[in-house]
């Protein structure tokens, strides 16, 4: 179908017959009839020469209309009420001096013509497509799985969150981590959490992956170079590679496939397997699932000096301050916390990725950087125009 | 608890007593007997000088530890293995010239110490911050209640997608779309579609708020110059205030409370609508409730030559190109279809909305813009390293 589906009226006014419409600009303005109003939602009669048909905005256009005149140019200023189509007088209206043709009509197939495609396949549904398919008349629309990542944490050395600490051991933050920014991401998750470093173990929970619909498995820990390094030891035979990335954090990596599958490997420490994340499945997930939250880089000036290893690419932690109006200078960036990959705190104050490639070194006060946004930043100027007294009615608790 | 909850290896190394590492430094090297390893997530015996005690990253520091030695730097560069302890030979590794004390540990609370708040009361649960939780022990954790807004859509005119298309009548696009931004913004919705422009039934949805733990009320359409205004005529005797905003789309707006409840009328075209809900909503959403997505401005060139009213805001669609890397121009923009408030297909065909705020008038192709992303932008540079290789495996379909 067409958008609009038929031609409409722009505005709330009267309705003009194709006739009338050159009398007016011969004469320099018309007194016409009024006829009945048109609503939207309804079919209108023809349009009668000499006569000006009150028309609502989205209403259709009666045929033999030459153009619509908004209210506020014709005497008078407001529709004729109830009670004066009731008393009988004949009613009249003062049109002005010149009506374009054509005005104020929204013509059949303007946004879009029937026939052409409103979305390609793969476009993703956000509210603006969403409501272009319902104006369409679209209830349902075929949609993609959604791209189902296996999560597989492993660690001899971690205990679930809730349970009572024990001496060595730290609670598993990567599950929960990962799986939300998974979610975050548009991919759907299965979370399973192996306590216990046995290969054995892992390697069975590998082979359930088979024909379970799973898009892609991914670990975290056990890929690095230690004396237990289970993920490592499971795959030992397998075509599996283990790497590491000019990367801090992050380093340690494995990728490849498992059964068919693709397979990733995360390092363990909580900021390495999402700062992996972010530089390498994100990306793909963006490409491969069209999910919705590509990152968003920016440049920023940094607040004060930073070094970075020569030879590798660092990605810190950061808290970015927005311009405070367009037009002026970048937006800023101070570094939060320090370079090691277990600062999850840290993380969790931060609001951007700082990248400092390799070669990079030594950075003062005022240079530029790219960072990524992961967070919201509230840096949208306002314009002049405060929402504050919503605010000032809801409150700040709205319990 | 503090995090990290107990000092443990950064690295994989062993681990050297505290009067050890000072005679190392003096005598340029030292070699050691090999003592048990100790794996993440045990409790260790105490270190006795002279042993150097295998230890693996994250795992708990033995008491009387001076350093960690990576074990790239110790000779064997590798661990002994399971057979090597067995064969009852004494095993040895001789360490570097100097070790700084200290090196490689990472001490207990160097992220968060006990006793800190790790999140302050408001904060929005990220990845990020779920994962602190977590690492905190933290298994469950009190959220407000979602901000749950009533959306009244009204209008004779229109009809529910899916059903038959009636002569003059259009589908309801506005349900879906401000449903699917309310989402996206973080807040619940109750939608209620009301196809007859009866206010006395619009009333009736009105009185049925109280109680009922709606915290906006929100409607769309009935709010203008017409002759049949359903909203306004539904509020006609109440506090409600109907006003026109120098914005284009998006003039007529309706304000006030119902019953105590928050009440917002945006005008009745998609586009209209959909500007309404980020310039005014949005940002309240974003300050109330603490919601994840405030819009991220971004300043961009034009990409050709744009006119705007001169007394209103006008917010266009458009469509943002990043800048190719880090530190070349900015971003550009080129407009997406016509300033009509009906343009949906438009709408949907844009990542931005564009700024030209009241007083711009005229501007040329290069000159600089306020933008609002509204959609995902492919705009994170690669830093060179190929996200490529999971594309290929995993193909563009998962199917």
């Amino acid at each position: 179908m067409s958008l609009p589906p038929f031609d409409n009226s722009q505005m709330d006014g009267y309705a003009i017959h194709e006739a009338d419409v050159d009398v007016i600009s011969d004469h320099r303005g018309l007194t016409l009839s009024v006829g009945a109003p048109i609503p939207a939602g309804i079919e209108p009669p023809d349009l009668v020469q000499g006569t000006a048909a009150p028309i609502m905005t989205g209403a259709m256009i009666p045929r033999h209309t030459g153009a619509v005149v908004p209210i506020e140019r014709v005497t008078p200023a407001q529709f004729y009420s109830a009670a004066d189509y009731a008393s009988g007088v004949a009613l009249t209206v003062d049109l002005p001096g010149t009506v374009e043709p054509g005005a104020f009509i929204r013509r059949i197939g303007s946004d879009i013509a029937a026939g052409t495609a409103a979305l390609t396949a793969g476009t993703l549904l956000g509210p603006a497509q969403l409501g272009l398919l319902a104006a369409c008349g679209v209830a349902t629309v075929p949609v993609r799985r959604p791209f189902t990542v296996l999560l597989l944490t492993t660690g001899d050395e971690v205990q679930e969150p809730g349970s009572t600490p024990q001496p060595g051991k730290i609670f598993d933050a990567n599950t929960t981590l990962l799986e939300s920014a998974l979610l975050d991401a548009g991919a759907a998750v299965v979370r399973h959490r192996l306590m216990d470093d046995n290969p054995a173990l892992l390697r069975e929970a590998f082979a359930a992956v088979a024909d379970s619909g799973i898009h892609l498995i991914l670990t975290t820990g056990g890929i690095s170079q230690g004396a237990y390094e289970v993920v490592k030891q499971a795959l030992a035979n397998s075509s599996v590679e283990f790497l590491s990335v000019a990367m801090q954090p992050g380093g340690p990596q494995a990728l490849g496939t498992i059964g068919g599958v693709p397979f990733l490997g995360f390092p363990g420490n909580p900021v390495s397997a999402l700062v992996s994340f972010e530089m390498f499945l994100r990306p793909a997930l963006t490409a491969v699932a069209g999910t919705p939250h590509p990152r968003v880089a920016l440049t920023a000036a940094l607040e004060e000096e930073v070094t970075s290893p020569e030879a590798k690419h660092q990605v810190r932690r950061g808290w970015y301050t927005p311009r405070a109006a367009a037009g002026e200078a970048l937006g800023t960036v101070r570094l939060v916390g320090g370079p090691g990959s277990h600062l999850i705190h840290a993380l969790a104050e931060s609001n951007v990725l700082v990248h400092l490639p390799a070669g990079t070194g030594c950075l003062a006060a005022g240079d530029l950087v790219t960072v990524w946004l992961v967070d919201g930043v509230h840096g949208a100027p306002s314009f002049g125009i405060p929402a504050a007294s919503l605010l000032a009615v809801a409150g700040p608790e709205h319990s």
